[in-house]
Order: C-alpha cells, then sequence, then structure tokens
C-alpha cells in the first residue's frame, strides 16, 4: 500500500480522499525504449506488464505501444492486486523472459525487473506557496535571524522536483533538512506508507508534497511530535494532517483485543512484506496463538478462521486503515505486545516496515 | 471449486443451496498418525496445514492435536482461499517440509504433497431409497427382463461407500455403469466441479449421490442428453438437475460479448487451473485480445481493466457461476470463439478441464 501512481486505497474514512483515483487525463512516461532495449538484449519471448490498481487500466494501451516496438513478443498484463514496490508479482517475474514494474521505485534493484516509476507532470508549486501559511515564519518581527528548520517528503511520483523543491524552499528562508531513509527507500526524502526514516530529522515541522492524505497520516502516526503540513498538487488543497481518528481507532481495537483467548497471527508471503522471526516469535511464546500465510490480507480470507483476534506482520496499512473492516480485532505485532500485558499501553505507537527482502 | 468437504461456494443462485456450508457437527477422520509419521521420518521443522473453505475453521483444532503428537514443529495454517485439489498453496508447499492438502482426493500425486480426504460419515442410503422415483423402472409391467442402465457418480467424500452404493443399486435391479475419467479424477464414479468424464457411460439416467446442486447441475450442462437424479443425503433431499436458468445465463453473456471490441483473456496461475495454450492461441489470433495473469479470478480484479468482455481459461465454475456478477461478459473459451463468430451458436456446451498439470 505505498507510493501508488493513481493508485486506490481500499479503506474507508479520510483516506479514500487521496486523489489516487482521480480520472483526469495525467500523461505518463512509460520509457517504452529501455523496456524495448532490453527485450532485444534478452531475445525476450515474453514479457510481464505489472500496474498498481489505478493505473491497470492503462496496460492494454502500453502493451499496444510495446507490440508495435517489438516482434513475436507475448506480452502479459498481471491481473494481481498491486500496492507497492514490496508487490511484486513473483509468479509473472519467474515466467517472463523481462518483467516491469510500473509505479513505484525499486525496494530492491534486480536484473530481472526493469522500474518504471511513472512521474507526475503536475506542478507543486502552487500549493507549496500556499502551505507557507502552515509553516513557521522566516522572517518574524521578532526574529533571531535563525532560519527556521522544515523537513521536506514526498513520493516516488514527484521525485524527480525533489532538489527543486528543495531549492524553492530554501530561497523563501527556509532550512530545509532532508534525509534518505533505509535500504527500503530508493531516494533522498521519500516516504512509503509503511516507512517514514527519511522524516526522522531535527526538525519540529515537515511538509509533505504529493497527492492525498495516506502517506502523510501514516508520517504523522510515526512522528506524533511533528505537525505535519500537506501541500497536495493533485487534489489543489492544503491541509494539516490529523490523526486523531485512527488513534482513537487504534486503541479501541487494541481494548477490545485484550480479551481475545485464541490469535490468528497473520505471515504475509508478498516478497516485500514478509516478518517472519516476528511472526514466529508471537508464535513460540503463545499457545493460543496460530500462523496464517497468505498474499492478500482481507477480512473475507481471515472470517473463515474462529480467531478472537489477530495480529498481521504484513503490510503495516492493512492494519491501520482497513482494521475496522474485519470481524475481529486486528493489531500490529506492537500492539499485540500491549493486548497480550507484555507493553504498557503509553507504548502504542505506529508499525513502521523496514529493510527489503 | 470442485469437490469442497463443507466448502461454501460463492455463487448466487441455485448453488448457494449445496449443503455444503452445514454447521452441523460432521466429525472428520483428519488421519493424524500418517501426518505424524512423515513429520518423524523426514525431520520436519515446519508443517503446512491447508483447507478448503468451509473447513478452515478447524484448522487450529487440527495444529493443536498435531503439536501434542510433535515435538519442536511449526504448523502454518494456509490462508489462501482453496476451492479444489487444483488449488494447492504452492508458496507453502515450497516453504515446509510436510505439506498436506485436506478435503480433496489427489489430482496429481507427489512425495511432498499428504492428502487427506475426508470422507464423510452421512448415511446415502435413505436418499437413494428416495432417489428410485425418479429412476427408470427395474421390472416394468411390459417389461422385456432387460435391467435399466442407470450411471452412478459421486464425489470424494463419499468415495468410501461408492463400492456399497454400487451394489444396493444392482441388488435392486439396476444395470450400473461406471467409468473412471481421466487423469484429474482419482476414483471410478468420481466427479469435479469441472470434470464429469466418469459419467461418459451408456445410460439416459446418472444418479448423483452428495451434497448439494454443483456438482450435479455442471453434470447436467455437460451431458443434457441424460437425465441427472440428485440423492443428496447431506441436506435430506432428492431433486432433478436443472439446468435452465444457467443456460439462459450463457446464451445472454455470449450475445452481450458479441459487441465486444477488447477482450482481456485471463491466464489463470493456480497450479491445476492453467490452459496456457487456449489463453496464448486466442490472444494469436485476435489483435484485441489481452492476456491477464492471476490467481483468483474476482470481479474486482477485472473492473481496473476496461476490457468490453472477457473470456476465463481457468476454472469453468468462476464462469457460469460467478460469471453474471462479473461487470463484464465473462465467457469460456468455446462461448469465445462463438462470440467471435468462429464457431456457430449451436455448439455452446459445458466447458470441462482435463489433464492434471
Amino acid at each position: 500500500m505505498s507510493q501508488d501512481a493513481g493508485g486506490e486505497t481500499r479503506s474507508e474514512g479520510d483516506l479514500r480522499n487521496t486523489g489516487m483515483s482521480l480520472r483526469h487525463d495525467r500523461e505518463w512516461d512509460y520509457e517504452l525504449d529501455r523496456i524495448v532495449d532490453a527485450v532485444e538484449e534478452r531475445g525476450a519471448e515474453t514479457v510481464g506488464l505489472q500496474f498498481p490498481e489505478g493505473l491497470k487500466r492503462r496496460g492494454p494501451a502500453v502493451a499496444d505501444d510495446l507490440r508495435e516496438l517489438t516482434e513475436d513478443v507475448t506480452f502479459l498484463l498481471s491481473g494481481q492486486p498491486c500496492y507497492g514496490a514490496c508487490d511484486l508479482d513473483t509468479y509473472l517475474m519467474r515466467r517472463t523472459d523481462v518483467f516491469v514494474h510500473f509505479g513505484h521505485s525499486p525496494m530492491k534493484e534486480s536484473d530481472k525487473i526493469i522500474y518504471v516509476p511513472l512521474f507526475s507532470n503536475v506542478d507543486p508549486f502552487p500549493m507549496m506557496e500556499e502551505s507557507l501559511a502552515e509553516l513557521p515564519d522566516p522572517e518574524p518581527e521578532s526574529g533571531d535571524g535563525e532560519r527556521p528548520a522544515v523537513g521536506l517528503v514526498t513520493t516516488a511520483q514527484h521525485m524527480n522536483l525533489f532538489p527543486d523543491m528543495v531549492d524553492w524552499l530554501e530561497e523563501r528562508g527556509f532550512d530545509v533538512r532532508t534525509r534518505r531513509g533505509d535500504d527500503r527507500l530508493t531516494h533522498e526524502g521519500q516516504v512509503l506508507g509503511c516507512n517514514y526514516a527519511s522524516a526522522d530529522i531535527d526538525a519540529d515541522h515537515v511538509l509533505y508534497v504529493g497527492g492525498g492524505k495516506f502517506h502523510p497520516l501514516g508520517l504523522a502516526m510515526e512522528h506524533p511530535e511533528k505537525k505535519v503540513t500537506i501541500a497536495d498538487p493533485v487534489n489543489n488543497v492544503v491541509t494539516v494532517a490529523d490523526t486523531e481518528q485512527f488513534m482513537k481507532q487504534r486503541y479501541a481495537s487494541v481494548h477490545k483485543a485484550m480479551d481475545a483467548e485464541t490469535w490468528g497471527v497473520v505471515f504475509c508471503t508478498k516478497i516485500g512484506q514478509g516478518r517472519w522471526e516476528t511472526a514466529q516469535e508471537i508464535v513460540a511464546e503463545n499457545e493460543n496463538a496460530y500462523l496464517i500465510t497468505m498474499d492478500e490480507v482481507t477480512p473475507d480470507r481471515l472470517r473463515n478462521f474462529g480467531f478472537d483476534a489477530f495480529v498481521n506482520t504484513g503490510c503495516p496499512r492493512i492494519t491501520t486503515d482497513d482494521g475496522p473492516q474485519f470481524h475481529k480485532p486486528m493489531l500490529t505485532p506492537g500492539e499485540y505486545e500491549i493486548a497480550v500485558g507484555n507493553e504498557p499501553l503509553e507504548s502504542l505507537e505506529f508499525d513502521t516496515f523496514h529493510g527489503t527482502w
């Protein structure tokens, strides 16, 4: 559930308004030349194409263009749901000569995979201009001359303009703090739905530039001490991330799960979403906990098991955003430790995902 | 979608009343000794357990029993949907030392897989007695002394009583015709949701003994010239299969699809549901047809693609039973040939699946 290009999230509530499902005709650069080069170099007979949900509709046209540029190649569109670079269609990857993953930056480079990031052509600066009202004043009347520190983050779609955004803020008197996160993040300043290590910077304010609230809400949950301002050039709106509703839901789920006698512990089989040791440790220490393996973690699939509560060691966003849709409490690994009494309630924090695979 | 033990089908209409979702406490023999022997022989550290949908709820108790009989073994429950022996959780199979598949008879034997069939303990004979009213009279007043021919079929759950059923009918004066189907079927007289080769017998009447209408409706669609009587000992009812509603739906879908300009051709990646050549041939001959690969073929997944119609080369029952739930016409490969004008409308027949993998 990370930086989808045009990807729709399946959540109710705030996150539906991510602007990711906008249908206005953005044009993307599918980097067909790079794909055709790889086909020719490898003498490929089969090519797999994987798009995030919101861009699957573009798949046939991209396949058409590629057919015209190649000969005797069979193109296969992945029909598996896709929510991030953590979510490669490994079946298709193994069975095609060239495999192209669109819309996400690489989580892990591989000769087998061509990543096409799909940079947005939307202009971020008008909304950044508007966001200044939420940032500290660079030239206060009673100023000490120090420039105010502001963190800057964005998603894969806007990475190509990140240096310009930094310059733009610096020119307006800010001390812009940025960093690259851990291995899971390709670029400096990049955030994923499950990883905000790029916002581990010394600044009380963070400006998020990008479409929707999915990423900045995660960022604000991970860094509750920071004010997170959203400059959204896709929906043309500036807001401040408010996590109150989500935090209430988390506490409610933890409280409900405190009565659970039996636990289903979900190990996600998606290539970049597996935390085997975490899952294994829970089961080793709790005789009423049982391991369940699956790729898509959905309410339907878990309803068939008669457990009182679940722990999801896969994508944290399934838990925080889709959690209320499950028939039983669904917790993150950290929340589970609270529910069974191993940790105090005050230790509740956002679940993040580190490393690759 | 084949012989689920207790599996619920997801279809609307007649097929919901399959009796497969009954919650009365049937007891099954999980053959724990056979599993424990395999664990010990192989020194297994991990064991995967896969149940059909309706029996997933029993998984934790089976895991508990196995934990008591073994030491230092981690048991993993498959959370993937499962509708048949065609639908093995290959991820779990590859990553566990012993893999147990419950509720279906083997489609293909393998050292890696322990199949536990789960025979029903329900008594079929009272309903068979009642079904005699629908079968030809063995002793008509104007008889020629010849015994009337009746085919007999059942599902994996009742295979253990199949010889007794044959005897029972023979004793009542019938010439019972049975056969084993092709490689896809383990036992003589066994049917799957996608394969009725065991009913290719010289008899105008076929008696189906088993729960629900899922299998006998498929059988009646595959053999429209035969009268198919259903002796259902799970729901305690005798009926005659009536395919009219389904056939109307099939013709309606084919007619709607005749206007389609673009086609999505689904290749199913489940181990026993792939028809690669069929899918590949369609795409090779129609430049407006595009290959899509996926495991679960669902309306949600196909909605993201902008095609006018779909061809499903995977499980035929998704097409015939769930077809109306898709937003665009969903056809079998044979129906596709009619819709694009390669074959006459009269050639419409039930789609079946042969061989293993």
